[in-house]
Protein backbone atom coordinates (compact mmCIF):
# COMPACT_ATOMS: atom_id res chain seq x y z
CA UNK A 1 0.00 0.00 0.00
CA UNK A 2 2.78 2.50 1.38
CA UNK A 3 5.01 1.68 -1.53
CA UNK A 4 2.65 2.97 -4.77
CA UNK A 5 1.11 5.73 -5.71
CA UNK A 6 -2.03 7.40 -4.36
CA UNK A 7 -3.86 9.07 -7.24
CA UNK A 8 -6.42 11.63 -5.76
CA UNK A 9 -9.10 11.98 -8.67
CA UNK A 10 -8.65 8.00 -9.13
CA UNK A 11 -9.26 7.72 -5.34
CA UNK A 12 -12.42 10.31 -5.26
CA UNK A 13 -13.90 8.62 -8.40
CA UNK A 14 -14.07 5.52 -6.22
CA UNK A 15 -17.36 6.43 -4.48
CA UNK A 16 -19.79 9.01 -4.22
CA UNK A 17 -21.63 9.83 -0.94
CA UNK A 18 -20.65 13.43 0.82
CA UNK A 19 -19.57 14.16 4.21
CA UNK A 20 -18.44 10.32 4.26
CA UNK A 21 -14.24 10.75 4.73
CA UNK A 22 -12.55 7.64 3.68
CA UNK A 23 -9.08 6.44 4.59
CA UNK A 24 -6.37 6.60 1.75
CA UNK A 25 -3.11 6.72 3.85
CA UNK A 26 -1.49 6.54 7.20
CA UNK A 27 1.82 8.24 8.01
CA UNK A 28 2.70 7.19 11.73
CA UNK A 29 -0.25 7.70 13.03
CA UNK A 30 -1.49 10.01 11.23
CA UNK A 31 -4.48 9.61 8.26
CA UNK A 32 -4.89 11.43 5.31
CA UNK A 33 -8.35 10.90 4.28
CA UNK A 34 -10.75 12.28 1.76
CA UNK A 35 -14.06 13.53 1.47
CA UNK A 36 -16.84 15.44 -1.22
CA UNK A 37 -18.67 17.84 0.89
CA UNK A 38 -21.36 19.98 -0.32
CA UNK A 39 -23.99 22.14 2.33
CA UNK A 40 -23.63 22.39 5.88
CA UNK A 41 -21.68 20.29 8.21
CA UNK A 42 -22.17 20.83 12.17
CA UNK A 43 -20.48 22.96 14.27
CA UNK A 44 -18.06 21.30 16.18
CA UNK A 45 -14.36 21.29 17.59
CA UNK A 46 -11.51 18.49 17.70
CA UNK A 47 -10.06 19.14 21.63
CA UNK A 48 -7.50 17.33 20.91
CA UNK A 49 -5.78 17.89 17.94
CA UNK A 50 -5.22 20.46 15.10
CA UNK A 51 -7.02 19.51 12.00
CA UNK A 52 -5.30 20.29 8.58
CA UNK A 53 -7.98 20.49 5.19
CA UNK A 54 -6.53 20.66 1.83
CA UNK A 55 -8.95 21.43 -0.93
CA UNK A 56 -8.31 19.13 -4.16
CA UNK A 57 -11.13 20.38 -6.23
CA UNK A 58 -13.56 23.07 -5.75
CA UNK A 59 -13.89 25.51 -3.27
CA UNK A 60 -15.58 25.80 0.14
CA UNK A 61 -15.72 27.62 3.35
CA UNK A 62 -14.89 27.07 6.44
CA UNK A 63 -16.89 28.72 9.84
CA UNK A 64 -15.28 29.76 12.62
CA UNK A 65 -17.72 31.70 15.34
CA UNK A 66 -15.41 34.94 14.70
CA UNK A 67 -14.63 35.05 10.92
CA UNK A 68 -14.82 32.81 7.89
CA UNK A 69 -11.92 31.18 6.05
CA UNK A 70 -12.23 30.82 2.04
CA UNK A 71 -10.55 27.94 0.62
CA UNK A 72 -9.71 27.55 -2.88
CA UNK A 73 -8.69 24.54 -4.47
CA UNK A 74 -4.61 24.59 -4.19
CA UNK A 75 -5.19 26.08 -0.74
CA UNK A 76 -4.95 24.60 2.76
CA UNK A 77 -5.66 25.46 6.80
CA UNK A 78 -4.77 24.38 10.01
CA UNK A 79 -7.59 24.26 12.22
CA UNK A 80 -6.01 24.69 16.02
CA UNK A 81 -7.33 22.21 18.15
CA UNK A 82 -10.18 23.65 20.73
CA UNK A 83 -11.60 25.87 17.95
CA UNK A 84 -15.29 25.69 16.79
CA UNK A 85 -15.58 25.69 13.29
CA UNK A 86 -18.21 24.31 10.32
CA UNK A 87 -16.93 23.32 7.04
CA UNK A 88 -19.72 24.54 4.12
CA UNK A 89 -19.20 24.17 0.39
CA UNK A 90 -21.64 25.67 -1.83
CA UNK A 91 -20.97 23.06 -4.53
CA UNK A 92 -19.74 19.81 -4.26
CA UNK A 93 -15.81 20.71 -2.97
CA UNK A 94 -13.16 17.51 -2.75
CA UNK A 95 -11.06 17.79 0.25
CA UNK A 96 -7.71 16.02 1.46
CA UNK A 97 -7.54 16.17 5.44
CA UNK A 98 -4.99 15.21 7.69
CA UNK A 99 -5.40 14.07 11.40
CA UNK A 100 -4.94 11.74 13.51
CA UNK A 101 -6.23 8.34 13.39
CA UNK A 102 -9.11 7.48 15.74
CA UNK A 103 -10.28 11.72 15.03
CA UNK A 104 -14.29 11.62 14.71
CA UNK A 105 -15.63 13.75 11.73
CA UNK A 106 -18.41 15.75 14.46
CA UNK A 107 -15.42 15.92 16.80
CA UNK A 108 -17.02 17.24 20.27
CA UNK A 109 -20.33 17.33 18.67
CA UNK A 110 -21.61 14.16 17.63
CA UNK A 111 -24.71 13.77 15.80
CA UNK A 112 -26.35 11.87 13.07
CA UNK A 113 -23.51 13.04 10.81
CA UNK A 114 -20.77 11.59 13.25
CA UNK A 115 -19.00 8.46 11.25
CA UNK A 116 -18.39 5.95 13.47
CA UNK A 117 -16.13 3.73 11.25
CA UNK A 118 -14.24 5.33 8.69
CA UNK A 119 -13.49 2.80 6.21
CA UNK A 120 -10.03 2.71 3.64
CA UNK A 121 -9.82 2.94 0.30
CA UNK B 1 -1.07 32.09 10.84
CA UNK B 2 -3.22 29.47 11.30
CA UNK B 3 -6.71 30.53 10.27
CA UNK B 4 -5.14 32.11 7.04
CA UNK B 5 -5.97 30.05 3.68
CA UNK B 6 -2.06 28.91 2.60
CA UNK B 7 -1.94 28.97 -0.85
CA UNK B 8 0.63 26.62 -2.67
CA UNK B 9 1.40 28.50 -5.70
CA UNK B 10 2.02 32.05 -4.18
CA UNK B 11 4.25 30.13 -1.54
CA UNK B 12 5.88 28.57 -4.58
CA UNK B 13 6.32 31.80 -6.27
CA UNK B 14 8.06 33.73 -2.99
CA UNK B 15 11.78 31.31 -3.69
CA UNK B 16 13.54 29.65 -6.52
CA UNK B 17 16.12 28.16 -4.95
CA UNK B 18 15.79 23.87 -5.33
CA UNK B 19 16.14 21.23 -2.99
CA UNK B 20 15.82 23.70 0.07
CA UNK B 21 12.35 23.00 2.31
CA UNK B 22 10.37 25.51 3.47
CA UNK B 23 8.06 25.18 5.96
CA UNK B 24 4.35 26.68 5.20
CA UNK B 25 1.86 25.08 8.17
CA UNK B 26 2.16 23.50 11.57
CA UNK B 27 -0.08 20.74 12.61
CA UNK B 28 0.30 19.36 16.22
CA UNK B 29 4.24 18.73 16.01
CA UNK B 30 4.18 18.08 12.38
CA UNK B 31 5.80 20.34 9.58
CA UNK B 32 3.76 20.57 6.23
CA UNK B 33 6.93 22.39 4.15
CA UNK B 34 7.37 22.78 0.35
CA UNK B 35 10.14 22.67 -2.03
CA UNK B 36 10.95 23.02 -5.59
CA UNK B 37 13.55 20.05 -6.95
CA UNK B 38 15.07 19.18 -9.75
CA UNK B 39 17.73 16.78 -10.05
CA UNK B 40 18.97 13.64 -8.12
CA UNK B 41 18.90 14.02 -4.57
CA UNK B 42 20.78 11.82 -2.22
CA UNK B 43 20.05 8.16 -0.76
CA UNK B 44 18.70 8.64 2.66
CA UNK B 45 16.02 7.13 4.99
CA UNK B 46 14.31 8.23 7.84
CA UNK B 47 15.25 5.79 10.60
CA UNK B 48 12.64 7.68 13.18
CA UNK B 49 9.33 8.63 11.16
CA UNK B 50 7.09 7.55 7.39
CA UNK B 51 7.33 11.13 5.06
CA UNK B 52 4.80 11.82 2.65
CA UNK B 53 5.44 13.42 -0.49
CA UNK B 54 2.42 14.92 -2.67
CA UNK B 55 2.93 16.50 -5.83
CA UNK B 56 1.79 19.94 -6.29
CA UNK B 57 2.90 20.83 -10.16
CA UNK B 58 4.75 18.54 -12.04
CA UNK B 59 6.15 14.80 -11.69
CA UNK B 60 9.33 13.44 -10.24
CA UNK B 61 10.09 9.87 -8.99
CA UNK B 62 11.06 7.99 -6.28
CA UNK B 63 13.92 5.47 -6.47
CA UNK B 64 13.50 2.73 -3.80
CA UNK B 65 16.41 0.09 -3.29
CA UNK B 66 14.06 -2.47 -5.05
CA UNK B 67 11.09 -0.20 -7.42
CA UNK B 68 10.87 2.89 -8.44
CA UNK B 69 7.42 5.30 -7.95
CA UNK B 70 6.35 7.47 -10.27
CA UNK B 71 4.30 10.64 -9.18
CA UNK B 72 2.56 12.79 -11.21
CA UNK B 73 0.87 16.17 -9.84
CA UNK B 74 -2.72 15.04 -7.42
CA UNK B 75 -0.59 11.70 -6.55
CA UNK B 76 0.82 11.13 -3.10
CA UNK B 77 3.18 8.44 -1.45
CA UNK B 78 4.24 7.66 2.12
CA UNK B 79 8.02 6.19 2.44
CA UNK B 80 8.03 4.10 5.41
CA UNK B 81 10.37 4.72 8.25
CA UNK B 82 13.87 3.40 7.60
CA UNK B 83 13.32 2.76 3.94
CA UNK B 84 16.19 4.30 1.72
CA UNK B 85 14.47 6.15 -0.68
CA UNK B 86 15.73 8.63 -3.67
CA UNK B 87 13.69 11.53 -4.67
CA UNK B 88 14.64 12.45 -8.25
CA UNK B 89 13.07 14.71 -11.02
CA UNK B 90 14.07 15.18 -14.48
CA UNK B 91 12.01 18.78 -14.62
CA UNK B 92 11.62 21.25 -11.93
CA UNK B 93 8.67 19.65 -9.66
CA UNK B 94 6.81 21.15 -6.82
CA UNK B 95 6.28 19.13 -3.80
CA UNK B 96 4.23 19.54 -0.58
CA UNK B 97 5.77 16.62 2.44
CA UNK B 98 4.58 16.24 5.90
CA UNK B 99 6.40 14.97 8.20
CA UNK B 100 7.49 15.69 12.16
CA UNK B 101 9.01 19.05 12.63
CA UNK B 102 13.19 18.27 13.21
CA UNK B 103 13.07 15.65 10.43
CA UNK B 104 16.35 16.41 8.35
CA UNK B 105 16.25 16.38 4.31
CA UNK B 106 18.91 14.11 3.96
CA UNK B 107 17.85 12.02 7.12
CA UNK B 108 20.67 9.39 7.83
CA UNK B 109 22.58 10.46 5.17
CA UNK B 110 23.56 13.76 5.95
CA UNK B 111 25.96 15.75 3.29
CA UNK B 112 26.19 18.89 1.45
CA UNK B 113 22.47 18.95 0.86
CA UNK B 114 21.35 18.91 4.10
CA UNK B 115 19.45 22.10 5.40
CA UNK B 116 20.51 23.07 8.99
CA UNK B 117 17.66 25.31 9.23
CA UNK B 118 14.66 24.98 7.37
CA UNK B 119 12.71 28.45 7.39
CA UNK B 120 9.41 28.89 7.51
CA UNK B 121 7.95 31.15 4.40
Amino acid sequence: MSHSAINFAEKFNSFSEQWSPKIIAQMNDYHFKIAKIQGEFVWHSHPETDEVFIVIHGKMRIELRDTNISLNSGEMVVIPKGVEHKPVAEEECQILMVEPAGTVNTGDAGGKMTIEQIEWI
